[in-house]
C-alpha cells in the first residue's frame, strides 16, 4: 500500500497511531461493536431473522394493497423483495459478521456502503439514484434489528482491537460523536469541519487527536489502512514507512512526558507574576466530565453545555427529574465549586433529535434562547431542574444567544415563574442563584448597557461572536480561513464587553475557544479578563502561561494592539506578547 | 367556496385581485404559458412525442444493460416504463392541455403535482416515497420536451387570462422569480420568506403586490380560487364576498390616485426644508430597469445588482462581452448619471446556477467577494466588462461582503490587474473609476479606518448588516420577528459608518431596504445620511418625506434615540420623528 499524506485543520492535539475504521454517514446512527467469537453464529442468526421479518412485512404490505391502488405500487414492493433476496444483501453481510466479527447492523451497513459505491459508478443518473431503494431496504432491516436484543458484552480481546481504530468519516454529527464517548477509538478524521465545529470540540473534550477539513480523506483512505494523526499539525499519514512510524512513536512518548510535567501545576494557584489572581474554570458537557475538571485543578465549571443531555436520545426529551439528577450530580461532584449551567443551546450544528425544522441558515435561525422562548414548557422544565440542583451547591444560570431586551426580560420572567412554581410545591432551591448572559451576538456586545443592568454576570462565547461578527460559518471549510479571532472588530467587541462588565461591577468570563488557547492568554489578560473557562485538557497549560505573565509588561503592547486596524500588525504584536 | 383570510408578512405594497395559480417547487424551473386555441393539438402532439421518446430511451437502456448487472436494475427500468404507460401520465396531461390551454411542460407538472399529493396520503412511508419515481419519469419527459421547439407566440386573448393570475407557491427562488419578470402575473404569495427575502425584493422591483411567510397558503388555496392580496397589510383573502371585493376595488383606485399625485414631484429637487440637498439614487437589477429609474427622477443608480445577469442562465456564465453590453446599456440609458455596479454577490439566497456547493449556512459561507476572490477568472472578466463600460459614462465599482483588510487589498489588486490588461490591449476605460465597499458585515462597520483609507466611497447594505448583527436570517420565518432595524446595535453601526465616511471626506450611501422606508427617512437624515439608494418605486415617497423634513428639528430627538438602549424608547422616538 502506497503511503500518502493529507493536510487538514488541526483541532485536537496529540498523536494517534492506529488503523482506519471507515464510517459512512448512514452508519453513524447505529451501534458499532465487535462480537465475541462464541456469539458469532447467534449474531448471524439475528441478521437472518431480521431479513426474514422484512420479507414477511413486504408480503403483508402486498396483500393489504387496496384493489384500486395504482399498478406501480405493487411493482415497488416487488423491487424491494427482489433486493432483499439478492445474495448481495441476504448473504454477503453474514460473511462479514463471520470474518470481521462486526455486529449485524455494522455488517449490513458495510455491505450497503460497498454496493452504494458500485451504484455511484453507474452512468445513467436515474439508475444511479436507485441506490436509494437499496438503502431503504437496508433501513427496513435495521429497523427490525433495532427491536431485537443486542449481543453485549463483547469479548475483552476484541476491545483491544477496537482500541487501535481511528474513525474516518465524511462528517460526524455531535449526536453521533456522543456514541464514541463510551468506545475506545483513538482518533478522528473527517472530510469536513473546522477548528470550531462541534466534532472538533467533542474530540478535544475526549482528549483524542483529531483532524478535520481533510477534504477527500474518507474517499482516499481504505478500510484498515494504517494511519498516523498528527493532531498538532492537522496532518494524516496513511500507510507510513517504518521510519516515519518510529519518529511518531518517539514524539508520542515525549508529549506524554510534557503533559506529566504540567500535571505538577495542579494545586498551584493561578496568579500572574505581578500578583493578580485569575479564575480558571472548566467547560464540560456531561456530569461524567467532572472528575476530569477537578483533576485539572479547575476552580469550578464555567460552562456546562446542557444540550448534550438532550442529544442522541432518539425523540425523547429528558424529564425534569432526569435533568435534575444530571445537574445535581454535577454540582455534588464539583464539591462546593461554582457550576455554571448554560440553558439549552440547540440549533445550528447542534440539532435536537426531535426537531424537524430545516432552516436555510440554522446558525441564524431559531436556536438557543430563541428556541427555548418558543418552547416555554421545555424551557420551564429545564429551569426547574437547574433551580432544584441549586439547593445542592453553587449554581449559576447562563442564557445563550440573547440579543434583544425583551428576550432578556422574558428569560428572567421564566426563571421567576419556575421559582414560583417550586416555592408553591415547597421544593428547595437557591433563591439567590445568579443569572448571566452569553455575549455571542454582535448586537449584544454593542448593547452592553442593556445587559449589565439586568444580568448578574456575562460570559463571552468567542466562537459564535467571531462567527457572526465576521459573517463566517466556523464549520464551513470553504471560508474557514477567514475565521480570525484577531480581527480588530472582534478584539474591540471582547474588550468592550470586559470593560463594560467590570465598570458595572459584574463578573465577565470568556468561555469560547479563545480562553483555552495559550497563544491568546496574555492578550485576554491584557484586555482585563480575570475569568477563563476552557476545556480541562487546556487548563494547566493556560495556568502555566498565567504564572509567567506580568500585566505591567503586557499593557503598553496592548495599547498598540487595540489601536491598530491592520491585521498583520495585530498578529505580530500578539506574537510578541508571548515573548514578554 | 368558503372565504378565508391568511396573514403573512407584507413585502410589496398594493392590492392585487385575481385567480390563484398554484406552482409546485418542481414547476418553477420550466416555462409556463398558455397555448393559442389553434395550436392546442400541436402541443398535445409535442407531449405525446416526448413520452414516446422516453419509452424508446428506456428500451435502449434495458438493451444496453450489461449481462452481469444486478437483477434489480432491470426491474427499475420496468417500473419507470410502467409509470410512463399509465393513463395518469400518458393521458391526463393531454386533457389538461386541451381544457386549460397549458403548455406541455406545465400540463405534465400539474398532473404530477396532483399525483404527488395522492402519494402523500399513502400511509406506508416507503411506498409514499415512491413518489420520487414518478417525478423522475416526469423529469425524463421534461428533459426531452426541453429539446423540442416551444409553440410561441401565444394568442392575445390568453395573455389577458394570464394577467389575472396570482402565483401561489411554497417558495420562489430568485432565479425563478426572473422568469416572472417577462410575464404578467399580478401578485405573488409564498408560504415562506420574510420582509427581505430575495423573493420580496424582486416583487417590489416588479412593483407587484406580494405577501410572503403565509405559512400554509400553498396548501389551503386551491387552483383558480379568487384571491385578494392586500400587500400593505400582508393579508390574503381567498374567495372574498362581493362586498369585500368591492371595498378592495375602491382602495385600488384610491391608491392609483395617490401614486399619480406623487408623480408630480419627479422634477422637484430633493432638498430638506432647511435647505440641505440629498442625493436619491435607484437600486436596479437589469439594464431594463433604467427607464423606471429615470421615470422616478433618480439622479443615478446607487446599486446595480449585477448577479441578476448571472442567474437563470442554466450553467452558462455571461461572457465579458455580454456583461459589457449590459453595463454599457445601463450607463448609456442613465444619460450621464452615475451608475454604481456591485460586483457579483452570489451565495446565500442568491445561488448561481452553476454552483454545486451546499453550505450548511450559506449566508455565512463563500459568497460575494469571497466567492469572487476564490474564482479570480470570473471576477476579472466582470471587472474588465465594468471597466470597459466606464468609457461610456460615470461608473463606480462597489464590492460586497468585505470584512478583512486583505480582501480589500486583493480586490483592488484585481481591479489594477484588469486595468493593466485593458491598457495593454488598448481598450478604453475610465482610469479614475471610483471603488467602494459595501458595509454589511459587523466587522466592517467596526473597522472603518481599514476601509476609509483604501476606498473611494461606502455603501451600507442594511439588510445584511442587520442580519449578521442580530444573527437573524432575514428569510427564516421562524425568527423573522427578531429582525429589527431599530435595535440600538444596528443604529450605532449605521451611524458610526456615516460619521467615519464623512470624517474621511468620502461619500456614504445606504442602499439596503431601510433607505426606501419612509418611516425611517428622517432617522437616516438625522444620522447624517445624504445619499439614499432604493427601489425606484419608493423614491418619490422618500423625496416627499425629505421635502418635509427639517434637520434642525430632528437633531434633539436624534440624540435621544442614539443614547437609548431600550427598544421601546427608540421605536417611540422614531415614530415621533415622523410627526415633526
Amino acid at each position: 500500500m502506497a503511503s500518502f499524506t493529507l493536510h487538514g485543520i488541526p483541532v485536537s492535539r496529540g498523536i494517534a497511531i492506529g488503523r482506519a475504521h471507515l464510517l459512512a454517514p448512514a452508519a453513524l446512527d447505529v451501534k458499532h461493536y465487535l462480537v465475541a467469537q462464541e456469539q458469532i453464529e447467534a449474531e448471524v442468526q439475528r441478521l437472518q431473522n431480521a431479513i426474514a421479518a422484512v420479507h414477511k412485512e413486504l408480503q403483508t404490505l402486498w396483500n393489504e394493497l387496496p384493489k384500486d391502488a395504482p399498478t406501480e405500487l405493487g411493482a415497488f414492493i416487488d423491487v424491494h423483495a427482489l433486493i432483499l433476496s439478492d445474495p448481495m444483501i441476504a448473504e454477503a453481510p453474514l460473511d462479514i459478521i463471520r470474518s470481521r466479527h462486526y455486529n449485524a447492523e455494522w455488517a449490513l451497513l458495510t455491505q450497503i456502503d460497498e454496493l452504494s459505491a458500485q451504484f455511484d459508478e453507474i452512468e445513467d443518473p436515474y439508475l444511479r439514484e436507485r441506490k436509494a431503494d437499496i438503502q431503504q431496504v437496508a433501513e427496513r432491516v435495521l429497523k427490525v434489528l433495532l427491536g431485537t436484543e443486542q449481543l453485549l458484552p463483547k469479548a475483552a480481546a476484541d476491545d483491544e482491537l477496537l482500541a487501535q481504530m481511528i474513525v474516518v468519516a465524511h462528517d460526524i454529527s455531535p449526536a453521533d460523536m456522543l456514541q464514541f464517548r463510551d468506545r475506545s477509538f483513538i482518533g478522528f478524521i473527517t472530510d469536513v469541519g473546522g477548528q470550531n465545529s462541534h466534532t472538533a470540540i467533542v474530540a478535544r473534550s475526549l482528549d483524542i487527536p483529531a483532524a478535520v477539513g481533510m477534504s477527500q480523506a474518507s474517499m482516499l483512505i481504505e478500510q484498515d489502512d494504517w494511519l498516523i494523526i498528527d493532531g498538532d499539525a492537522g496532518v494524516v499519514i496513511a500507510n507510513p514507512s517504518p521510519l516515519v512510524l518510529e519518529q511518531y512513536r518517539e514524539r508520542q512518548v515525549a508529549m506524554q512526558r510534557a503533559r506529566k510535567k504540567l500535571g505538577k501545576l495542579k494545586k498551584t494557584p493561578a496568579v500572574t507574576r505581578c500578583g493578580t489572581p485569575i479564575t480558571l474554570l472548566a467547560n464540560i458537557e456531561l456530569p461524567e466530565d467532572c472528575p476530569f475538571a477537578l483533576e485539572s485543578g479547575a476552580s469550578g465549571v464555567g460552562l456546562f453545555r446542557s444540550e448534550f443531555l438532550f442529544m442522541g436520545r432518539a425523540h425523547k426529551i429528558p424529564t425534569e427529574d432526569e435533568q435534575f439528577e444530571a445537574y445535581r450530580n454535577t454540582v455534588q461532584s464539583m464539591k462546593g465549586r461554582v457550576v455554571t449551567i448554560r440553558t439549552l443551546d440547540i440549533g445550528a450544528d447542534k440539532p435536537l433529535d426531535q426537531s424537524d425544522h430545516t432552516a436555510l441558515n440554522p446558525a441564524l435561525g431559531l436556536r438557543a434562547i430563541r428556541y427555548c422562548l418558543a418552547e416555554p414548557q421545555l424551557f420551564l422544565t429545564q429551569l426547574r431542574a437547574i433551580l432544584r440542583a441549586s439547593a445542592f451547591g453553587k449554581v449559576r444560570i447562563l442564557i445563550p444567544m440573547l440579543a434583544h431586551a425583551f428576550e432578556i426580560d422574558q428569560s428572567l420572567a421564566m426563571i421567576a415563574q419556575a421559582k414560583a412554581s417550586l416555592r408553591e410545591e415547597g421544593v428547595k432551591f437557591d433563591d439567590e442563584v445568579e443569572v448571566g448572559a452569553m455575549i455571542e451576538i454582535p448586537a449584544a456586545a454593542l448593547a452592553l448597557p442593556m445587559f449589565v443592568k439586568r444580568m448578574d454576570f456575562l460570559s463571552i462565547g468567542t466562537n459564535d461572536l467571531i462567527q457572526y461578527t465576521l459573517a463566517i460559518d466556523r464549520v464551513d471549510y470553504e471560508v474557514a480561513h477567514l475565521y480570525n479571532p484577531l480581527h480588530p472588530a472582534v478584539l474591540q467587541l471582547i474588550s468592550m464587553t470586559i470593560a463594560a462588565g467590570h465598570k458595572a461591577g459584574i463578573d465577565v468570563a470568556v468561555c469560547g475557544e479563545m480562553a483555552g488557547d495559550v497563544k491568546l492568554t496574555r492578550l485576554l489578560l491584557g484586555m482585563g479578563l480575570r475569568e477563563f473557562s476552557m476545556h480541562p485538557a487546556q487548563l494547566l497549560a493556560v495556568k502555566q502561561e498565567i504564572l509567567n505573565s506580568d500585566l505591567g509588561l503586557i499593557a503598553p503592547q496592548m495599547r498598540k494592539i487595540m489601536r491598530s486596524m491592520e491585521p498583520n500588525v495585530i498578529a505580530e504584536a500578539v506574537q510578541q506578547l508571548q515573548l514578554m
